[in-house]
């Protein structure tokens, strides 16, 4: 089975805990659950981490060149201001999924500029909890076909 | 069944033909087909639609609210500059899906605007054709649960 | 008697139908029914236009020249991207009064530039159906007494 | 009979008799008169006032809140710098239509930003001493009416 | 006792009176009140004024060189426009604590900027009429010791 | 005969008729003569076509694929605002030589920036209609040696 | 009790010991200490905690949500450039008081902007060490009241 | 003789009394009686103002039309600010030289933008109190010669 | 024989010699040849210069005041960072047309925007060195026809 | 006799020549001339220079060092653009004035930014010709009184 | 010996195992052994470190107050995002010496702004893992000197 | 021996001359006859020049590709400035690298950007003529290793 990173970033370990009405019900840890066992359906061995830390969520990238075959990553509010997480994106040469919960194109102006999207193969945004399960399927189109864009 | 519009902006009657190397090798008709298809199986009523002309686009999405439940829409190069779909999406009320073939935030930096978004549910992007089931598959999921996010 | 276009852009087909608490419940049928009779009071000859279609609203700009002494103008979501219709009011060389049904300086930042409105007699916006009875009453005054500003 | 202020900002005083080619011939005084006259047509009780002040034009906004029950407001020059007025007008809580005289759309860049219209019912520009008219005519309707918008 | 001057800016006159829900309920003879009572506490000779009138606040400052030993100072509006009450500020050579009622961070755009702040000695910000009261406090603290940062 | 299409943008069906101080006295018509008659000499198959409607020109451009070998394009005030134009040069695959009538650089700051040029060949701007018999010559040397620049 | 978080950012750490000029010469233990007798004083429970580490202010933020019910927070150099943090201002739904030493308008142009500020109730900067007493008297007086705002 | 107003804006009352490291130690009564007797010298009636009011001194030029051939104005602070003060000087129709006593292209950014100095004949700027001088023997010379530029 | 310039910009001195892949094979000194012999053919007597130094293609300009009505300019780097040259092309009074080898809108952003060109008659870009042809093909026939535009 | 350099920039051996209608009809000779003599009614050596090239206007000022004691210079066109000659300016150490014979405020918005400004004592503009002798009596007095600003 | 900390940033763990044709190939324990060496060479202590952790670089970095003399930092992605690294570089009081493995001027736009360069001494850029060394010999140059600058 | 040029932009003549606080004391000869002896230790030849014409140091560029392998350019004030430098350093073809005496990113903002160095090897700079030196040596391992990054 094909290894596969969902990494969540920061402040995401509160989702289904606070600001529901934005962010909706579920919990980090059934999203999880709900994802690895969509990958054993799609054959894909699917292992979650999550961090508030810019430079874990690096280390925890870099990592995935060891194992993985593809990342869906969510980075949260430090998609808007990370240069050195677009450069580990870049650095690792996995295909790399961006995901958002909410439409950032709806909210803030702060939320509009993403830093990190260059680096990715593509991104899924707006769905809620299924913008992950959407990702996790592209993705393993991807890895299965061979065919990255 | 439930009915969605799959709705192509300008140039995407190229799709196949033309800069391959970019837009990939699915003709259009072939996308079209593969779309009906999927829906069958996800038990939507699939029709699609394609113009490069700015205002029969946004007529033929006023004309969905008479028939669709949804709608998937790649707007092509009008995502950058056209209030007027951005007025036609929202004035319609149904949920619209945006699509992008490519990560256009991969690109020339006009294409990093997008005046649309904000009146969407959420985008799919970067995917090449599979971006459109995907958004296919999200969109049918938000139409059987009513939840819109 | 008079003639005077009155030509309504994009999305202007819904209204009374859609989004009535932004734009009011009056449906275009009516308004223009309104706008034909306050004309024969005025002495003024209205003849009433909609199209979602930039180029065919530059269509019927031009072809006011032939017949119109003056144009009540509300261009949509194109007063904000529009160059081209910028050049056909500045072409066909009437007085074009530019009409907004709300006040679009309290809306959202995109519709704050307007590229129209330099080749413009005047504006009259934020009043919903009657900023076209205003316009029109402006417009009146200044065919019959040859004075443009 | 309603009240209405008339409210004319800076420089006004000078009308009719400086750069008439912008601004025309007629004189502040007869204007005024003028619109009295129109007012009593109309069943409205027209007051006016003209200052070069800021802070007392801010000061005869906060009074119209004791007698009148609607304002056709010309902030000239500092509509274009006053976040005070803005606030003034945001803060009396009666309507208050903004007039220009000029299409200042079509004049210096600096004049194309509006601090106060966010804060207006709507606006009338252009027409030269006619904006005033318009104005309290729509005014008027508002009044009558009770529909805002 | 030392004399502080509270100088309130353009609108303060009608705290209390309208838009309660952004500023609060209490008028502004009730605050005037309880800040001068607390500066008996503290040893303070608390003396305020108010004026919508920029030049007359530059007034009121030029004049507290002669008696007062520091500033109060909610410039209202004028925070984001006077380059003139910057000048005053840093003219009269007092400490000048700048107080606002609200968050101006969160509302609009165009109060984000502040052209007076850099001339004072610190800001107080969001805590309602509290805020004027923390920043009598720091004031009175700077003046009993001699520190002013 | 090599096949080239000369396309015009809108507005210019009016060229010779209206705003003659800015854009000549040659009418569109007699402008199509000439370039066919000169097309004829260089060895040309020239062909011409105009629409107002932004859609209709990426529908004759996808066209001119099937027969032409070269575009003279003149894409008025949709030069400034349309990424659908510049996708629709850039998918044709044939060398485009953008044409304008005037020089754009001394006219108004909206006509500055160009979004289509960055997917032409080149530019000939500012000699009235002989902007086009320039154009047409460079493209027919274009043509004839092979060489694109 | 209630509980107050008192939360300081990068490198105050070193408050007291480098550049005293400017952020005075309390050590941040001292002041620390002071903070905890002026808690008890006002019967509330302080606590401190100070990181270098973004991800770890967020986490420290998250674990806040279980004791306190406030928090004093300087974001330091994060300030100006950590959307995160201010979404776990805005996540933890406690009101958070936002502090700085200096006036952080009058130095480098890349601290006037703050990505934090909209999330937190109120601000006090440019009294030193005392910014922090204001806030934290501030924040006793919203506590005890139940008012927020 | 011919009458010249000298207008100084806000802050200027307190010229030779507060930062004299920056505007130099003759106070404005006596700038104002050297004026005064240079004026003689030069054949010219000088009467000084100074106001710290916007509006004021917009009064005051308006009131120079009566009896005034040209203007020395220092708008101090308003230089930056003041649209109204711009238009005030268009108005008036007479030459307006515009005097600052500092060298305002090395200061703070927020005074290199001038609002006013597009409606004004000049600008001397740098030379202290000596400005006003060389703007009055300016002015002088151009009154004489009746060659205004 | 009509007198026209033929000036050459910075580092075209190298022009055949290096990166030819941008700028084509031809030399400088078999360019100006040609442009010579294809002036004989116009009867136009053509002569050339080239300078690395700013100010003296300024110097040359001015000369050909005295000899040439007219003049082939190919600014290179100066096209965007000279305000100088614009005051000379202004200067002379003589029509001149802008040269560019390549399309500069297609190159780096720097090259986008030009200081020069709104002094200039029109511009030709983008045909390598038949650039130089085609305007002064235009050249001669704005000579001989006595029509600027 | 203290020495003083005239020095001016680009196109200013143009004067009296070309757009008298901008610059004036007296010419360069005759310019220099007046400056010299009115150097000697004002016991200063002065001396004049004129260059087209940036780099030997920096020659000129470096070389004033050894004899002059102050220096009248009109950047022309490198006003706006050159950081080598506000660094030359800063390097020799003499006080050194700006002139301009038009108002630039009212020019060209690229003419509205001064590169070199900052680096010089004050500026005089829009007095045509008379700008120069207007500074160079301000320089004489400076030089007099040994009171730089 | 004098100790020199040498400071590596986020993802700079990967060099010589990713993107090797933009990073080059040594690896980063083979290049801290050069230093190493090098530093004896030269008489300093050298100590290496990396983190990926924004704030663990700050914490190395106030470590480094207690045994070093100098630090060589290339801050990697955080270059352009961090204002906390820029505080913390100041606050230490050693002179930092900004190093960077490319030509960061000629990569993407987020590469060009620094907000950490204010703060060190000097940049040494472009040279691959040799800038390391270049920035290692300044440094022991400027220690054993001890002049900074 | 390889040749090396040393070229030093505008105003490097008054180097230890003038405002030696911020440049330093090494004079301008001195400076070269260190680098010349360097060079001869490296085994370079190098040259030096210097020229305060941005055309001329064109000129000395162009011809260093006749005898040099490598160019170390100091560009001063030119650094902000030039396209045509620019253009100068891609056409040679040499390896070039950049040198500033100062820090450049600590002064005004107007030296932040570069327009030049996109062009070049590497920057080094801040390190006072030591920058040069260091330059020179990575210089010689460039020429030396033939790996030119």
């Amino acid at each position: 089975m094909r290894g596969v990173l969902v990494l969540h970033g920061p402040n995401l370990n509160l989702l289904g805990e606070r600001e529901t009405a934005i962010y909706g019900q579920m919990k980090l840890d059934d999203l999880d659950h709900r994802l690895v066992e969509e990958g054993t359906v799609l054959g894909l061995d699917v292992r979650t981490a999550q961090s508030n830390v810019e430079g874990e969520l690096i280390n925890v990238l870099h990592k995935a060149k060891d194992w993985a075959e593809g990342v869906i990553f969510n980075p949260g509010g430090y998609t808007h201001t990370s240069v050195a997480l677009h450069d580990a994106v870049a650095a690792i040469g996995l295909p790399v999924v961006e995901v958002h919960l909410t439409n950032i194109s709806a909210r803030e102006s702060f939320r509009h500029q993403s830093l990190i999207s260059p680096a990715c193969v593509g991104q899924v945004a707006g769905f809620g909890w299924r913008s992950y399960l959407l990702a996790l399927r592209a993705l393993g189109e991807i890895l299965t076909e061979g065919e990255e864009r």
